[in-house]
């Protein structure tokens, strides 16, 4: 069993370590000038500035539970509990305008006093959301009390077990831990969970799990719903545990019943995942293709021979020619990118990052496996150095995200994904809605895509889009275009999320993504074993 | 769309094409009397000795939902959906004592006469068995009424459709596709499922959706519930669909909850699955090992090193001996096995069948891979010629099974999982619990088991054990063996089923699989989605 140190608090108002910048050239400045008009730079107020509701005082039968230092009710921790790292939280964050915030934090030491609490606050109803690291872009975390009138944040950073099975080549970890801690704990000895989502440096291996994350090689590793094993989750009638048999047939899946269950139906307390032996090699690189469309096909031709690499991703035109010029967006510097493209004699193109990781002579073999599938579709090599700039700046865009709000820009992604047949479609159909929308607003934008987490069936796309905010009115600005996109989806029959979580803001669309009897069988579920609707109001089922 | 033929309607009272058997050589038997005593042969009775209870008239709200030429009375008919394929179902077949029946057969045209018939039932208080190709070996498709007094057996051998995307590589299946029905349709465009479980000739596409199946070949093509891209279920309350994107991080997953529902909470009408082009190369090899442990360690390392064959199974000592006495249990010829074992100057051990299919130069690169690993953990080749001779007799097992039975035999199977470190205390544990129960019973037997199914975390055994019958009282002594293996794999901490499913033989011990909280959300799941609990009664859940 180890223990590692918990990593330094995020900025409360934006993203990550508060030391940190990733700034924008001037060259980038001017090319996003251009594109989309002036914008009005966004203040930030200061921390004792944002104003929160007042605290309600809660039951001591809630209270109680926990060591008194370990019931938070300073204006700093609820603040930091009181929104995830959406767009929208971020501007009202900035803004110091919040509506809600949990009454106090509570931080539990083991799962016997989540057990407890859970019991507690149904019999008082008190509303509670589960937090582990707060980066929730889609809602997750909003502190929405639902029909109840107080509501606590049960943070789980205190459960941070770690055990390991080297036999099995299987970890147990506590919900607590963030991405840099199990790894650590897991480097420590040998062995590497291949997690890597965008979110890493800050979300939790609970938030993975009740969100249905993806990291960035899930390709290789698998998305964090494939590895894990088993789950406990603690629900408000119960403990609900699932075996660590590497599978059965034993009747309708409880583990996959948890996984992405979103804190509505209890708190997961302990995740049994599949390791693997830290890799000894690694090796990324770029490529370029001519065009997004054959781009895709050629990524299609990889997953289909089984020679996907471990990492997979291609940019559309408009993705590759901005984060080029933001350099620090994908880390690929533009002047090599160019170099490489006059080297051979090409213009344009997409970018393609693929790495592989592993034992040396498997990295060497699947690479020949994936470059030979690459080169028949018409793919061409950039080499290793564009590749590892990639790594180094693979945790950079929400940094960047940070510095073009400063800027007076709103930044904001979305995801979705479908078979190949209907991915074509489904990206011309969000391209067209969010191009509308945003000229709708009257603040054309750029779109901007990649394809990743690609499967022999079908393909996930990611949506970035930029455009100037409208000052005074960007909730509403990003909520028009927020529900174009979603509706496009919709109408393409993709789903309306890939790897972000449903939340608050994807609630809406789960009617459509689900149907009226699967939203009843969830909410058959949930009022089994919540039956006081205490647990995370708001998230994942339409009210 | 394809519709293929259905197959020749399988032996009533055992296993399979009529035409066919699978003898025993007097060698064989020889070593049987040998080691479990006399056995007295089973007699059975002829198909129109066998008493039925008297069927009740169904409402014609119910009845007239399907064409008249589809709602089947006749004894024949109502006989054939009166039990599966278990051992005591065929002991009551042979017997002619069944103690229920269904009432009438209906054969539902499409989904839309499926919905009907649910939601008549519903009404009217009928219950609902779900029947594919009723071959479940743990009574799932048991007569049971349970609160109701009449009972349907909703046929789904009408429901045949087959429909490809072969730019995403999946196919849309009707429920009532037989597996060579599908495989045929498949290869007919150039593609295959490669899910060829045992009971592959007789069992149906829908059947596979709702236990759970895992085919031989799983390690290389997936097991059934990871080739399942999309589901439709017709429930008492409505249809649950789910999308056919790729992956979707949309909550909880509603495709794992129809996925093992066995029938329980409504009839699988449409399975999406992932496709591959048909193998344009197969090789089958048999390996030896110097014992079980080691055997069991060296596919451990192959699962491990993403080494894995397609097809990897290891039998233990007593599976391989008596497999070789039996010719035609695995397939593989006695004599062959000593010549080659002479030749490598070994004596005993343990077989290893690997096969590798798909593209020439795939199975050339993965045989490689695989063959390194053997060889560095112990392992020595026998060679193509045993490993295509299991081939031949891969699906021949059941058809032994009748032989055995006819000459006096009990012979079962039962099968379960860990994890690699806890894998070896669960093979001791249910080994010597069958061993014991056979000797309680005055009938010491031989227990085989075959390690197949492996994962980087764990594997799983399947166990035959077969003694001679006590005649007359064949379900008592069954009944004592199964609970004792049963209540072994639960001490031992393994799942009561890897891809039997659950049946009604397996509900007693769903508690200690899924616990008291999973078990509410399975009946809360139930209660919403079959207000009337009419769909399949007795199975999955334990009264």
């Amino acid at each position: 069993m180890a223990e590692a140190h918990p990593p330094p608090d995020s900025k409360w108002w934006g993203w990550g370590d508060p030391s940190r910048r990733v700034e924008l050239s001037e060259t980038a400045r001017a090319m996003l000038r251009d594109q989309l008009g002036a914008a009005q730079p966004a203040e930030r107020v200061g921390l004792d500035q944002v104003t929160l509701p007042q605290a309600r005082p809660l039951p001591a039968a809630v209270t109680g539970i926990v060591d008194e230092d370990c019931v938070q009710i300073d204006h700093e921790q609820r603040l930091r509990r009181a929104a995830g790292k959406s767009y929208p939280d971020l501007v009202r964050l900035r803004a110091g305008r919040l509506e809600a915030a949990p009454d106090a934090v509570l931080l539990p030491a083991d799962a016997a006093q989540v057990t407890a609490l859970l019991a507690a606050c149904t019999r008082e109803g008190v509303a509670v959301v589960p937090f582990g690291g707060g980066t929730s872009v889609v809602g997750g975390v909003d502190p929405y009390a639902g029909p109840h009138e107080r509501l606590i944040s049960i943070d789980l950073r205190r459960l941070r077990r770690v055990e390991i099975d080297p036999v099995s080549l299987v970890a147990r970890l506590g919900p607590g831990l963030r991405g840099p801690e199990a790894e650590a704990a897991l480097a420590a000895r040998g062995y590497t969970l291949g997690h890597f989502p965008q979110s890493f440096e800050y979300a939790t291996v609970g938030g993975f799990a009740a969100t249905r994350s993806a990291g960035q090689a899930s390709s290789g590793y698998g998305r964090f719903d494939d590895l894990v094993t088993s789950l406990t989750m603690e629900t408000p009638v119960g403990r609900l545990a699932t075996l660590d048999t590497p599978h059965t047939a034993a009747g309708p899946s409880l583990r996959q019943l948890a996984l992405g269950s979103e804190g509505v139906l209890g708190v997961i307390t302990d995740v049994g995942v599949r390791i693997r032996p830290a890799p000894e090699a690694r090796r990324y690189e770029a490529w370029i293709s001519p065009d997004f469309a054959s781009g895709s096909e050629l990524v299609r031709s990889l997953a289909q021979a089984d020679a996907l690499p471990d990492i997979t991703r291609i940019s559309d035109e408009a993705e590759t020619r901005v984060s080029l010029a933001l350099a620090g967006t994908s880390g690929v510097k533009k002047a090599l990118f160019e170099a490489y493209l006059r080297l051979r004699g090409r213009h344009g193109g997409c970018l393609v990052v693929c790495g592989w990781e592993g034992e040396r002579d498997s990295v060497e073999r699947r690479r020949a496996l994936s470059a030979r599938v690459l080169r028949k579709g018409g793919g061409a090599v950039l080499g290793e150095a564009p590749g590892r700039s990639w790594e180094r700046g693979r945790f950079d865009a929400p940094y960047l995200r940070d510095e073009l709000i400063d800027l007076g820009y709103m930044v904001e992604t979305l995801e979705t994904s479908h078979t190949w047949s209907r991915l074509g479609d489904l990206y011309a159909g969000v391209e067209r809605a969010l191009e509308a929308a945003l000229r709708g607003q009257r603040t054309p934008g750029i779109v901007l895509c990649h394809l990743s987490h690609a499967y022999r069936d079908g393909a996930s796309l990611y949506f970035t889009w930029i455009a100037a905010r409208r000052p005074g009115a960007e909730i509403e600005q990003w909520q028009a275009v927020k529900q174009a996109a979603s509706e496009a989806i919709v109408a393409a029959g993709g789903t309306i999320t890939h790897h972000h979580a449903v939340g608050r803001d994807h609630a809406p669309y789960m009617a459509a993504e689900v149907g009226e009897t699967g939203l009843e069988a969830l909410r058959a579920l949930k009022h089994r074993l919540d039956p006081a609707a205490v647990m995370n109001p708001g998230k994942l089922l339409p009210d």
